[in-house]
């Protein structure tokens, strides 16, 4: 059994954190922090949560952090993470950062797309990429695990069969992703107004999106060689959801036949992933409150372009379900624990 | 460990049937019908279940299901339950009822409301009707339980208490109800069609919905004496989720606080009712995906009108979630077993 | 021609307020206030509107305003509407407010629910309430007209025929209305963030809103006796669209059909007014961007109650149309100029 | 004035024609026929269109239709438009075509796709394609007009001023397209039930969508060679509104400000398309209700990639409105009649 801390527990990864958390059977929800909602009952908060915990949030504090929790989930924003996780690591703590801090290998990288010199360059190499469809054999025992954003999480998941699989050479992979309002977390802005969202699609931070770099670093991996993405964001009138549409040029004939099987060559085995049958495309809805990843995958011969789609709950393999399986791999539990049960399917 | 059958499953109260019976640890799910969809994997209708169940829909037939359950969940229409509820007792089975056949204990209003007469009105006197919140009593050892409809449950928990503990002795209630879309069910319809149905919110059925009699049935029972409902059932744009908001003339002055005491006293202990403290309204978001029940309540002093808001998800508290909760008393299990979870709160 | 300006332009109800005068043949849009836009384009902050003029907002200025203008609309909070409103009045221009801050007559009563004196009290004897349905008499030549809100409109709409026919001679108006989002304005909160509001309902201020006072003024205008409403407003996920289900106790026996003959009656000639069939109700969205308003009225026999439902578009005959319209009459415009034409169904 | 004549009148497309002919000041709507609802009022089935036609729908009959109507609008699904154009055209009227009969130039390439001979290939010579930002020069005088489909509108106008500039030269073209769910008519059926549309993204009909030869056809002419199109629709939980995002590979290096001047330059004069400035991207709610299209365009230097973005309303830009602005060239009037007023912009 595990004590449990969550840093930045009310925002909606840190509710969704809240909730694994609260059901999981090996760990136990110590403490929730909160600049904002210091004092407030998570059950006053988020009333659908009051019957599971009656604890209250805590203003944040790495002293008192340290002395009540074994794991830290960090669910705070880009350099709130690195502010924190270097004096929790040193307490001995495990950190699983939901947050962007530890996901580019590069300082240099992450100083440029994130705008603030990176504050603890020298945890970045230890640091393991929380995607474990992708390469799980670090996970056991990592003190720090970078989960993924929610758009590197769906896109790798889309292109990596293909890159690994080499039936495509090219170094450029489009990504075109449609996004759930949530993505941008609890706090209103106007472009979170339900007026402006509603009954619209529009893109936003085109070529701009901090996430590029971090699909790039993935893919380059998993091709072995490096790749550029052009990366754009839609955001459509959904609470939950992510979809990412893949492009990649195909240097073989390929059908969409043979396309399914080399995906679900790559992803046999995996707990979280199904790859539909030839000409079956994912829809969000279908994964939505749950940790799967559900991927179409076709072929146009006429253009000999591979088309994948990946659809995943942002907030939950794109970030707290996420987060919870590493942990589970970390700590040797059962990697589905907490996360396996069926979900509605409405 | 019971095996259980579900009549009708792929409707929209059978397929959340199906992933509660998937997840009980008492439970196991050995056959579930359709005339449309057999032959097909449950998985393949509906992918999020694929990972829970190799199951295949097949031809409802009382026979065979006689012999293989020990617990028939009807999730057919109404007149479709009655054709079946009578073999399957005679065959041993315990039978839960989502229908409406077997709630109204008379079956005159039964046929006035439903066009068609009552093929086993000898059976009436038997069902009980699965309200747990208002009756639990006569629940353990039930052969077969009427599970409320799903706007009676809300309508019923909201008014209840004020009518049990006699501040109103009026004969009137109005009810004024909001729900999702899935009540309608699965099968496309005009009414049902996303360009008719979002960005607008009707009434309809107004003093002509099939949930009246039941409602009256059941608030009579609750204040000892006649009542009558105005019943005004409203669509709006939501999946999932019913708002019912009743209005009571009372005979007493009180508070809003008081209110909220009055209701308190009455649902203290409920594993699955919250009454919000007063000032505070449900939001039917809430108990999106859930087994529970959100009430406000308050009072309008200068009209002196008791105004309660009851928050369910219509598809579990309003339909299959109740059925479990019911079953789960019927056998002696904890009443929460399968249901107490923690559900995304976004 | 008249020079218009436009108070507080850059909110939904002034941009609406924008888009019929630009499309009013007798009306000049001169100019467009705005503290937080002062220098933007109209058209840089709503795209849509870009083809049909180049004014850019400025900040508000009642000196350069009563230069420049014969018209002001004010779609400005209540207060702020006051503290500008005499000086215009007395600069000679024609006011249409849109806030609250005239529609009753009692100063006391404003303090009460506004909590703030009224600041030009002298002037409520003067400002005419602007339903032209109600009483469109006193509108030719009015210096000052008061808008109702958004509420007021529709459930005056649905309750008045009945309370002037005196079919009932009750006390109490039970009013249950349901509103979309773009009703509590353009600036972003919590209770309007998208995840909050979409697939949820939720009733709010309950006793507590603000428009009950003025439901109750024009109510009992219209019987002819003091009128209480017990009123609860409801957020549902619409962009647009208001619904008011009015409840009455009937003193006398009537059909469905007599009450639409009664609702007919009433309405006979009015430009802007649907009545529907016995058993048809109103949808918000048959009015979505009109200035209609489409009544749907019934009789619950068994219990002796009349339950009329009006469907508005909550900016347009709820806020915007109305203005419109009652300035056309104000200046002896055909009265449905701007305002006539067919919109979007679906 | 002329006389015209609806065909198909009370599907989306039909009843969109509907309220734009009634509001055109130079045609008079004489006839609107319908197989399924003939013989109800047009205000009966669509009570919004109520105050501005008494006309009923009657049933399709080309011989009456002749005799009463100088154009006649096909809002009819492919094969039923060619079934009745021929005649329709010999009798003198003027066809405005919004299906696909007549706009593949190639019979071949009909079959193939629609999976039908088609049965007047000699009047495809004949028909002029109707989106007049590409070539209204062929329009005046036109006796046939085949307007584009809602894809295809809004990927042309994305695509085609960097195709014809030479900016690219390659012969592929990657479009990511988003549609609301009208796209897919009146016609209830499970892919449009409410409850699977809403909260929920899908890719569908990848790489076999029918508009894709027609988006090729025309890419190509506007090329000046043969391209091909990797064309990947998906349904998005929204009423209206479709965006089309275009990805170009780049032969020369170019700044996002260089692709809007490119941009800009191309569509000088256009009265219904906006060019966003450098860095905006449009939003489908921004086109809700017009015929405008708006058009986002930036450059991914990192790779080379041009991305271009178009937002319009399918059922306006992308039928029609298009339809009515066509008709308008065809015969004279000035092309913004009737299309060109401020929309609401929420």
């Amino acid at each position: 059994m595990q004590s449990v801390a969550i840093i930045g527990a009310p925002g909606y990864a840190g509710v969704e954190l809240t909730r694994y958390v609260l059901a999981h059977p090996e760990f136990e929800l110590t403490l929730a922090t909160s600049s904002a909602e210091a004092g407030k009952r998570i059950g006053d908060v988020y009333p659908a949560l009051a019957p599971f915990t009656d604890l209250a949030y805590e203003a944040p504090d790495v002293v008192s952090i340290a002395g009540r929790a074994q794991i830290a989930f960090l669910a705070v924003p880009h350099t709130a993470a690195m502010a924190v996780a270097p004096a929790l690591l040193d307490a001995g703590l495990t950190v699983i950062d939901a947050s962007a801090d530890y996901r580019l290998a590069d300082p240099v990288t992450y100083e440029q797309w994130y705008g603030t010199p990176h504050t603890s360059p020298t945890l970045l190499a230890e640091a393991v990429y929380g995607l474990p469809e992708m390469d799980r054999s670090k996970l056991p025992g990592a003190r720090l695990v970078a989960c993924p954003g929610c758009y590197p999480t769906a896109s790798i998941l889309a292109a990596m069969p293909a890159l690994a699989a080499g039936v495509t050479t090219g170094r450029h992979v489009i990504v075109d992703a449609k996004s759930g309002v949530s993505g941008a977390g609890r706090t209103p802005s106007a472009g979170t107004h339900y007026p402006t969202v509603a009954d619209s699609t529009q893109p936003y931070k085109v070529t701009t999106h901090r996430h590029t770099p971090e699909i790039e670093q993935q893919l380059s991996i998993a091709a072995g060689r490096e790749m550029r993405v052009t990366f754009t964001p839609h955001l459509v009138p959904m609470n939950r959801g992510l979809l990412a549409t893949v492009y990649l040029e195909l240097d073989v004939a390929m059908s969409a036949e043979d396309a399914v099987v080399l995906y679900r060559e790559r992803y046999d085995g995996e707990p979280f992933v199904t790859v539909h049958d030839a000409g079956v495309m994912p829809a969000t809805a279908h994964v939505r409150g749950s940790n799967r990843a559900h991927i179409g995958v076709t072929v146009d011969a006429h253009t000999g372009t591979l088309v994948a789609a990946c659809a995943i709950d942002n907030l939950v393999k794109g970030t707290s379900g996420q987060a919870i399986q590493c942990a589970n791999i970390v700590f040797g539990y059962e990697e589905t624990t907490a996360l396996h049960q069926p979900v509605p399917v409405i």
